[in-house]
Parts: C-alpha cells; structure tokens; sequence
C-alpha cells in the first residue's frame, strides 16, 4: 500500500508523472469524471482548515466520488481519549482513502501503523504539508514549464514554514535550483536544513533580510504567512507580522515573468492590488491543488499493491522516549518510540515521527 | 453573472418566474433530478443555521448535484486571519455556486467583488435573508393563488427582523398590498421603511400593539421570533419576549382562509396546539424554501453571462467610512467603502454594504 | 411507519431477518449499491460522535444514498431554542430518513410525535444506542454461526452503560443465553434490570468483581468502557478507570474460540497487543456495524406503511412530571409527560420517554 506523509515519499519520477497526470486531468476532465464511482474519502481533519479539506472535498467530487469525515477535532470521538491509530483504523471501514490533518508531528505515521487503505498527510502540526508542495511543484511547472534551472525565492516565516521546508526538499532535487532566504533575523531557515538537504544535493543559496535587493534575482518568489498561531511569544509575533509585506511598488524591479506564490489564507502579507497583477499565481496555486489531488487520490488508490522498499536506516526502538511536545508520540500510549540515524559519523539520531527530537548516542 | 445579495435584486417578473418554476418542480421532481449532475454548491456558513443549510443541501441533491462546505465559522480559515473576499474567491475553485451566511452585514457585497461564481445570500447579519423571503412568496403564491390585493400581517420583531424587512419590500411591489404592523414600542418597524419602501410604492399601512385586533382583517399572519442575541440589554428581551404569542383562541376571530407563515425557528411565539390547526403553514414554508431554492440554484447557474445593469444611483467611493459595528467594511481591510445616494434632495447617503450607516452632505 | 427507539422494538425474528440482510450485503455489495439512489439520509448528531455517525454515512453512500446534517448542537438551531420536536418535523422536509443522536434520554421519542419519516435512535443520553445493539449481535452471528447457547461476559461500567443494557436486553431473549457480569462495585449492573429482562426472560446470571475467574467460561467477552462524561464525581471515576483492563495475559485462559467485543471508542480497557490476537473482534464489530446499518436504512425505508400495535400498557398523560435531570421532558415546553405501568400488582409507572424516573401510585 501506498501512503503520502511527506514530499520526499514520491521520487522525482513519481512527481513528474503526477504533474502529467494533473496536467492531463485539467485538459479533459471528463475522462476522469467517474474514475472513483463508488468510492468514499474520509478527510479527517483534527485541526481545522478551510482550503485543504474543501480541496479535498472537491477533488473526490469531480472523480465521482463520495466525502465523509469531520472538520475540527470536537467533532471526534477523540474528545473521549480515543488514540489516532483507533480512530484512523476504524475510518478504514467506512472509506477507501483517508486525508488527515492533525496538530501533532508524526500523526500520519501513528496512523499508517494501523490502517488497511492509503493515508495522505494534510498537515501534521510544525512537521510537514506535502500536498500543499504538489499544489505548489504545479503551480511553478505550468506557470514555468519545467522544474529546473529556477532562483526561487522563500520570504517571510521560514523557521515554523513547513510549506517552506517542503518545498526545499522536493526543489532541491531538481538540477540547477538556487534558493534565496529572505526573512528576518528571528525567523532565518532552521541549520539543520542547510546542514542535510541542501548540504547533500549541493544546492546554491543566499540569505538576506531585504525583499528589496532579492526580487530582482527572482523566477519564483514564494511568499508565506507568519502565523501567529506558532509563536508562544506574542509581542514578537505583533513586532514581526508586518516586516514582510509585497505591494505593486515593490514588484517594479522584478521579472516580467516573474511568478508569486502563497499557500494561504494570507492576512497582509501581500496587498490586495497586487492580484491583479498578472504575476500574482497564489489563485491559480488553489485551482492547481484541487487537480494535484485528484491526481494524488487515484495514484494511492491504484497502488494497493505496492510494497514499501525496508529502509536501510538504522533505528532504535523503544531506547528513548521523544520530548518534541509537539511530537504524537507524547500524547499516545503504547506507541512504538523509533529513532533514526541522522548523522552515522556524529551518533545523531532523530525521532522519526516529528523529525525534530535529536539524540546523541 | 448573476447573484441574489437581496430580494429586490429581482424584478417581479423573475420572482414570478422563479415561483412557476418552483411550482413545476413540485408537480415533475422526475425532471430536474439531474439538473445540476457534476455541479458542485458550496456552503459558506460563517454562522451556523440548520435550516438554511440543510434546505441549500437538500435542494442541491435533488438536483443531483454535490454540496461541499462549513458549519460554523471555527471550521474555516476565517480564525487565521483570512478576509472573507479571500475565502470566497478560493472557494469559486471548488465549486459552480456559494451560498453564503455571515454574521456581518454586507458581507455578500463584499464577496462577489471577488468570485468567478453566483452567490447566494443566506443571511448576512442584521441586514437581510432573502431566500427566506422567497419561501414566503412561494407559500403565500401556494396557499392564495395569488400576490396580488392581500393584507398581510406582520407580528413580533419588526425593529431588528430581518426576514420582515424583505418580505415588506418584495410584497410593496404587489399590487393591493396592505401591511399591518403589530409589535410592542420597543420593536416597532423603523422609520426609514416608511420613508423609503412605503411610500415609494404608496402601500397602505397601519400599526398596532394589539393581536387581538388586528387579526380578523389579515389574510396573511407573519409571525417572528423575538431574537435574544439581536438584544444587547438581555433584561429588556426577557420582558417582551413573550408578548406576542399565537395561540388556539386567539385564532378564533380570524378569517377561516387565513394563512400563518414563521420563518423558524420559533421558541414559544405559537403554541404547538396551532401545528394542527389547517390555517398553520410554517411546516409548509419548511418544505416550500427547498422547492423555491432548487428554483433559484438554477437560474443563476443559467445566467452566467448576465451582465449587471450599471447602477445609475451616485456612489462616494473611499469619502467616508462606516461607522456601523456589524457591517463587513470594520472588520476588513483593504476594502472599497461605497456611499450610495439614499436621499438626492436632502443630500443624505448610505453605505452600500450594510445600507445602515448614513451620512448628509 | 417504522422506527427504531429501543433494541425491543424489533422482534427476535425481525432481528434475525436484519442480520441474514447485513450477511447478504456482505456476500453481495453490488445489488445494493443502488437502492438508495436519490433518497437521503439525514444525520442529526446533538452530540458529537465519529464513529456512530461516519458509519451511518459510509452505509448510505454503499447503498447509493445523499447524506446530509450537522456533527453537533453548535451547528444546529437549538443554540436559538428550538425544540427536538420542531428540528426533527423540519428534517423531514430535506431528507427520507434520520439518524439522531442527543444528550438527552427520550429524544427520540419526542422526535417521533412530530415526524413524516422513519427515525433512528444513534444514542439518546443514558438511555439506549440500539444500533450499536445491532452490530454487536451482527458480530457475534458472524463469529458464532449462532446467537443460542452463549455464555456472554460484560465487563466495565455495567451501570450506566447503555450498550450492555441494551445487549442483555437482546440476548436474554435468546434460547440458552447465559450472562456474569464483571464488574466492580460501584458500577454493578442495576438492579431494575435483574428484576425485570432476567427475570421476565428466566436468563441465568452471576455477578463477579474478578476478570480473571470469570474469563475460562466465556464465549463472548463484551468489554466497556468506564466513561468519564458519565461520572459526577471525578475523582472516583480517577479511582476506577484501570480497575479492568485486558491484557494478553490476562487471555491465557480464556477459550480459543472466545470472541471479544467493545463498543468502541476505547481508552486502555483493551491494551493494543490484544489487537493482534485473532479472539479480538472489535474491529470487525466497526465494519459489521456499518453492514447492519445498511441492512436497518433499508428495513425503515420498506415499512413506511408499518402501523404500530397500539399499546396494551395502561399510560398515564400529563399526571406526573418526569424528575430525570437527564430526560427530553425536562428541557421541552408543551410535551406529554407520559407514564408508563412498570408493575402492575405494585402499582409502579415510569416515564415513557427516560425509563428512568418511576412513581408508585
């Protein structure tokens, strides 16, 4: 069985063929209108979220296919302190294909432990949103015609941004991509993505602190929110929110082909008037991720068979205990704990759940 | 394109029209049962309602349509900042048509300087509902045969009642209308009615505080709620609350053909020995919203290529700003405030969103 | 017409007739998965609940169904006073059949009094889950080839507990059924329930506070959960809630054919290394469950001209006042307080709605 739980799953293969498979679905959609007759989505959405699961929604809809689930956690019977894996392995009667988001890191993994049908990750907290980054590999392969060869620029929260963090993952993969890092100093790309993705593909970048000097270089700028939602402190959250904001004035030094991106909802972030610019993409990005995702659901679907490769990482389980309170692992009991080597040379493992939790052995 | 903001968006001729097609539907379900296959109505409720909603949802399947959407404002990306423009916007990619409810007024005036797909506004604040206004002229159609030459009662709230308001509007347009105002001081119907509507289209009108009286002349009683969360002195609701109560005897007097209409939910304002009573239509005005719905879905989704006349009426755009707590422009930023003329004479204009905040010149 | 209120309401042959329809869904999906086309299910959940109702959804999307309502009384009109009564009448106008659940026991029938379509009791606050019921006994047909001859194990909160209520209110009207009730004391099985189902029924019982003795004699282990929203003092449901767990140790006695059920959500009752042991079977009741809904939807939707047999009980209307904090008729205006005769020779009434409050006359 195949499952999405982060970007890096899907080889660069496999995200070429979904582009051509979403691309193929916008151009005749009636050859995929009954493709999932009789088959049922459940989006399980323990934290709520407008765009994705409606997304989602609609994406099994135009495949012919049935929606059920919830949209906030109340809702669910995790109100009455029943674990994900329960309530993931239950869905698996009543649906065919699950989207879940959730607030804690690694919840998707807790619950392919479980489940007899595919799960696709919608968002599990600080970790990862990987079908956000298909709807954005899209977005910049139609608007670009190809994924290579790109100065893409990320700007605002790239610390807590796991849209940021996935789109550096899957880009870097991809020949000839140079990243430009433009936020504050508060909120810099975390080391740790310097020192293993973009150390390992090799993979140029700069950082700067200015829109300004930066939009000039720019295929892709690729802008984000800061979610006041992740900070504890909220003063810095009030002093930051509105460092980085993009106006028709600031977009007279960039390309003419230049192509704006946002995961939204944004708040200020970028101004109103600059949709009408013919640069400003962040809509199309949302047209884009319904299509993604019926590209996404029928390739899970059709890969019932496929078997994971055993990975060829060393792990420890049940020797520590992950102390990420974002981690799932902290609020599920009799969980497996499983760490993983990060770094053979140095003794670094991390929880593999949330990717956050290092050890040192 | 083609939205219904409010009832007088419609000339009586396509009210007309939308009632026969309505009355069509009820007699020949068989023949629009595929009407919308591979259509998809979202439901945007901001606030959360029962009826409305599930009367949208209903009308949409027995159209053979989808229905996607959220119940209540916690449940969409409106927590995270989002303006509801955004929102609306990124939802005419998921689905043909929105209706939409929003505890602001004007919030629908907002959204369609947005969408790329109709809106429909179920209830927008203090402002109006005139999908409950077209139930109402359905259920007085069904039940007289006629619009025209009708006195029609109207008992309750008829300060903040919303639904009063539009069906006083939609039926000043008949001809023979008489109106027949009863209500406590408190909650009598606003001046600015009188001014505009009733003596524009010069119908008759007269104003008590008594039931008792009034009821014998009516053809039509239109009872309403007394809404505690329109109060903000919650002392003053829980006198008046039960003022104005219909019960079996106080029916004695009226005429036997007499029809009783309530937009629901109602609390106490009539007893439940009237359910039993043939002269109670409200379980009717039920059934009839989903009909007159069904009717509306598809003359909007038919007229995609409407092209809105050009309001001749003179606008102040970004003069003045509305002062009004409930309207949509407080709340959003980035968001043209429009002063239309009300009065040319006096020089008196008000804000188009919430048609509440006026300003003389 | 025909509804579902109480496991009772169906005779032992309706319930066997029930399970060999689940059985022939099973073995034969596709002759079902049309015969719902264009009807609609409504699911009206006062109360949240995953499982109960996405298993409702999922079994009317296989039987070619729409489905539509709220997941919570946030979402509903009874925030602005609404009877159970009035949203349930209104329901009936939007779709062909309804599923409730609500906080509050009797629900449903106050929901009946008022209804135009068939209604399904999913959980009415302490009062009864029949559906549950229904899936339990699907389950232990399946796993037994019989519901005769069974010694049946209930461990947990056997006071309040409806699920087991309503299974021993089933099974004791089976040839040869035999229960121990394990438990401790403070939630022991009530007393009214010896004194009337066993009794009336001559099933054999015995009351123990040990797991260990009790588990070599079962064939059914019906495990619960000790639930926290049911205890007013929380710091004995502290006290109480590991008391009786099931390990796979504990299972080293038990025979190798037993079947163990749970009604699910669990907490720890079950540990999760029990799920791979082939006697755990709670699982399968999730899926069965979804099977036997089918199988009821279609029972209801066939009987629409079902007359009810008028009562034999004698009733007493509007005499006493239901004193149940927990009953429909404490928080309903204008309903019938109606008492039933419990036992004649004594002289003792119940109320209709709870089952709960009794008056000796």
């Amino acid at each position: 069985m195949r499952h999405l739980l982060d970007i890096c799953d899907f080889s660069e293969v496999e995200l070429n063929e979904l582009i051509a498979t979403a691309e193929d679905i916008i151009v005749n959609p009636a050859k995929y209108s009954e493709k999932c007759k009789g088959k049922k989505l459940a989006t399980l959405f323990f934290e709520s979220s407008t765009r994705t699961r409606l997304s989602f929604e609609a994406a099994m809809y135009e495949l012919g296919g049935h929606v059920l689930g919830f949209s906030s956690a109340s809702s669910s019977s995790t109100t009455k302190g029943e674990s994900v894996g329960d309530t993931i392995r239950v869905t698996g009667y009543y649906a065919d294909i699950i989207a879940m988001r959730h607030p804690y890191a690694g919840a998707p993994l807790a619950a392919i432990q479980k489940t007899k049908v595919p799960i696709i990750n919608a968002g599990d907290g600080e970790h990862c949103h990987p079908t956000q980054t298909l709807a954005d590999l899209l977005t910049i392969h139609r608007e670009k015609g190809t994924l290579e060869n790109l100065t893409i620029g990320l700007c605002g929260d790239l610390k807590y941004g796991r849209t940021v963090h996935s789109l550096i993952a899957a880009m870097a993969r991809y020949k000839g991509t140079k990243f430009i890092f433009i936020s504050p100093n508060e909120l810099k790309i975390p080391d740790y993505i310097k020192k293993t993705t973009l150390k390992t593909t090799n993979t140029p970048w700069e950082e700067t602190d200015s829109i300004e000097d930066a939009i000039p270089k720019l295929d892709i700028l690729y802008m984000t929110r800061v979610q006041g939602e992740r900070f504890l402190d909220k003063a810095e959250y009030e002093r930051l929110k509105n460092s980085y904001i993009i106006s028709t004035d600031k977009l007279q030094t960039a390309k003419s082909d230049l192509a704006i991106l946002h995961p939204l909802p944004r708040v200020n972030e970028i101004s109103v008037k600059v949709d009408d610019d013919p640069r400003a993409c962040y809509f199309k990005q949302v047209e884009n991720g319904k299509y993604i995702r019926m590209a996404l659901i029928l390739k899970l679907l059709n890969e019932k068979n496929y078997e994971s490769p055993i990975s060829q990482n060393k792990k420890l389980i049940n020797v520590y205990k992950c102390t990420n309170h974002n981690c799932i692992t902290t609020i599920t009991q009799e969980i497996d704990q499983i760490f993983e080597v990060l770094d053979e040379e140095q003794g670094i493992y991390c929880c593999e759940y949330c990717k956050k939790c290092e050890v040192k052995i």
